[in-house]
């Protein structure tokens, strides 16, 4: 039977101070010791490549891993501090980064044989933001094809007969398998937050150009959005709160004043969030175990919460969301489709192909519908509710690693750009995690991790002995 | 026959403090005058109505004009003033408005039946600026259908047999007769620099996004630009310093550094400026006189220019800038289209029409090329030129009132987001005006203006006595 669970967590909540089991610590922890001297980033890298052994014959989450030159960045960073340097706010952290986005010391090969070998001579912007907050960029983790719907070769850490989700596949695998505490991802669809629910880690999209995206493989320049792994909420508004800032390059990126993310998160909230449950048009998609867990939640939180009935427009956003996406695909990957379709996936064959007879008027009308959908959303923030409450997927990691999963209870929030995310809070009848998602208006980032600390906070609370 | 004439103006360049002539003043004159209480608002603005009585019969540049309304801002203005209130930059001075620019206390009516009698309850931000600064709002101007190519009204104030240009027809005739020392206008194909050169008047289209576009009707949001009218280069920059601004409604606006626009355009360039003197691929379609006058102002520069031979990918920008512009205004006029397209003129309809049909790909992909033309100039621009000197229509105002004219010769630099100027410095064989078009780099605005300025010195003091 499914239900509201422990908070999931793929790690002991205590451990020893045993190096070996340095992999558990959050990257809060691990930063804090680190700069005390308690242990050196060195350490903690080996206990993550030791985790790395161990499990990931089996989970299979890195596209590129070279431990020799993990360890000689924690080297680096351990003789920096020793140096009497300042240290950055994630200073020898081991950070996963998924390969659509460019390193300048390791390959970026997009999850394609037809970049296979890709070398980017520089770093995209976040990977410079993350070697400028101190962190080791571990390695470069599985996506699927160009972050579309075809599969890499990761498999669920709690199963490995199922998928983990995708497109961000090993950044999420990673983290639910302590390989490292923190991992980059993308999200254009579902991409972040379904393999967040799967591996029962939180899974975080932040609003749409919050974070630039130069040095990251466009697939849709209006849906695309850099996704934050980590177990614990204090480490995703660490994370986040290094990766926002201005970029020109991205066209969707501007200049906003800075917001701690990580006090904000933290923050007890002057009320108690009021929650919209929105069981969404596919609420029939969803598994029954699944249903009885949502169940539960709303129980828990009683007058908390209301049941939100979507208006229409919310409705159609799936098709304007397809019509977006494969317009500006089959742009994006023009030059493949021209030069190598035959080694494409089918599924992304189909798409280009689709997406190539997509009218302008079409395309631009579903544009214009962004910042409509956004205002009614407003309005509902505005006046009554702190997060939308939904559905991350429509149950546990399904069986099989053909497919990633329904991308489907994630577009509405991705085409709208507003944060979302996966809250590993319940599990299903089988006993794999399920993520509840959260959504909050555009730029309400730092108060919708709030609200989500609070929720955890309350399900731990009223849980029964 | 054609040739460098003197500096075109409408106006004597000295006149006696005669109160019925005061229309002849620039605005930085009267500006100046006014704060200094040598003349009143209301005396400016009353000589340029006088100036409208006299003339606009013929001419036909407004398309609306309250003179009660006007003469009652000035008032205000002059009120202000006396209260010992400090005065903006442009203080007490008329500028005309173009009818596709919202105003609060005027129609703006967008020059289609359509839209007969619409009154926006708001300024558009231009506007507010030019409040803001202490103008006084004179009247709306005539504009073709929509900015696009069906005419209105308006006659060319140098022989009213003749096409003023367009879209900003109203604008640049109005600052051509002495109506108002400035006015503003749109350019998304050639609207700004074509009409004038066609009037000979000073017309700048400066850098795409640098003046916010909110409340001005949207034919493309790619393409469209606020133009500016002035008869002198001072009151260009003077004008341009006040709309100059982040506008986050404009979603083409970025924050950026003030620019002392009047110091620069009134600065002695470091070294005279270097010339790039661009044919285009159109040459053949340029009139006998306007060529000799080409011949005769290069002669003048001698070895400070340069004929540049564009590179290919700029002779197939009108192209991408026809599918960019059609794909645009198919959405933009939409509701027009599906409402009253038989109240659309012919021209306009065959226009939506053929946008309803642009793919998607076809549009991004033309999107797509602007970025690549900019660094193919900008390197150009960085190497040896300080500015492309181009012609800026075909030759003089063609005869008829059908047609607005050819906007050719504009669309690459529109495309391109350049700033683009049309200064009057020759005249065709019927002694009509004739501009030369500069185009800088994008933000090379102020230099711009610098350059410009020098040239026009240049010309006049070589110019045989």
């Amino acid at each position: 039977m499914g239900g509201v669970g422990e908070e999931r967590r793929s790690l002991p909540p205590t451990f020893n101070m045993d190096l070996t089991n340095l992999h558990v610590l959050s990257a809060s922890e691990a930063t804090r010791l680190i700069r005390d001297g308690v242990i050196t980033s060195e350490q903690l890298v080996r206990a993550c490549l030791n985790r790395v052994s161990e499990t990931d014959s089996r989970v299979q989450a890195w596209a590129f891993l070279d431990a020799d030159h993990a360890l000689a960045q924690a080297r680096a960073a351990d003789e920096w501090r020793l140096g009497g340097r300042p240290t950055g706010p994630l200073h020898g952290v081991p950070v996963g980064v998924k390969d659509i986005i460019d390193t300048a010391d390791m390959p970026t090969e997009n999850g394609s044989v037809l970049h296979a070998g890709r070398a980017p001579s520089r770093d995209a912007t976040v990977v410079a933001m993350l070697r400028a907050a101190g962190a080791v960029v571990m390695g470069k983790t599985v996506t699927t094809e160009f972050a579309g719907r075809a599969p890499g070769k990761t498999r669920n850490p709690h199963n490995p007969a199922r998928t983990p989700g995708g497109s961000s596949s090993g950044s999420a695998a990673a983290v639910a398998a302590g390989m490292v505490p923190l991992a980059l991802g993308s999200q254009t669809g579902g991409s972040t937050v379904r393999p967040a629910s799967f591996c029962g880690v939180y899974g975080l999209k932040p609003t749409h150009g919050l974070i630039p995206r130069h040095g990251m493989f466009q697939l849709s320049r209006s849906l695309d959005h850099v996704g934050l792994f980590a177990r614990t909420i204090d480490d995703l508004a660490l994370l986040l709160e290094q990766l926002v800032g201005y970029d020109e390059r991205d066209p969707d990126s501007r200049p906003r004043a800075r917001i701690p993310y990580r006090d904000v998160a933290a923050e007890e909230p002057p009320l108690p969030p009021m929650f919209a449950f929105a069981k969404t048009a596919r609420w029939d998609r969803v598994d029954d175990d699944a249903k009885e867990a949502f169940a539960e939640l709303t129980d828990h939180l009683g007058e908390r919460v209301e049941e939100l009935e979507l208006f229409d427009a919310a409705v159609d956003a799936s098709e304007w969301h397809r019509i977006i996406m494969e317009a500006e695909i089959a742009v994006n990957l023009g030059r493949e489709w021209e030069k190598g379709r035959d080694r494409l996936s089918a599924s992304l064959q189909a798409r280009i192909e689709s997406g190539r007879e997509v009218r302008a008027l079409d395309y631009l009308r579903a544009l214009a519908r962004i910042p409509q959908l956004n205002e009614s959303f407003d309005e509902l923030f505005a006046q009554r509710y702190d997060a939308i409450l939904t559905p991350a997927a429509a149950g546990t990691a399904p069986e099989g690693l053909d497919s990633t999963g329904d991308p489907a209870f994630c577009t509405l929030w991705t085409l709208c750009g507003m944060p979302a995310l996966s809250v590993p809070l319940m599990q299903g009848a089988n006993g794999l995690p399920l993520g509840v998602q959260l959504v909050g208006p555009r730029h309400g980032d730092a108060r919708l991790l709030r609200t989500a600390r609070w929720l955890v906070a309350q399900v731990a609370s009223t849980r029964p002995a």
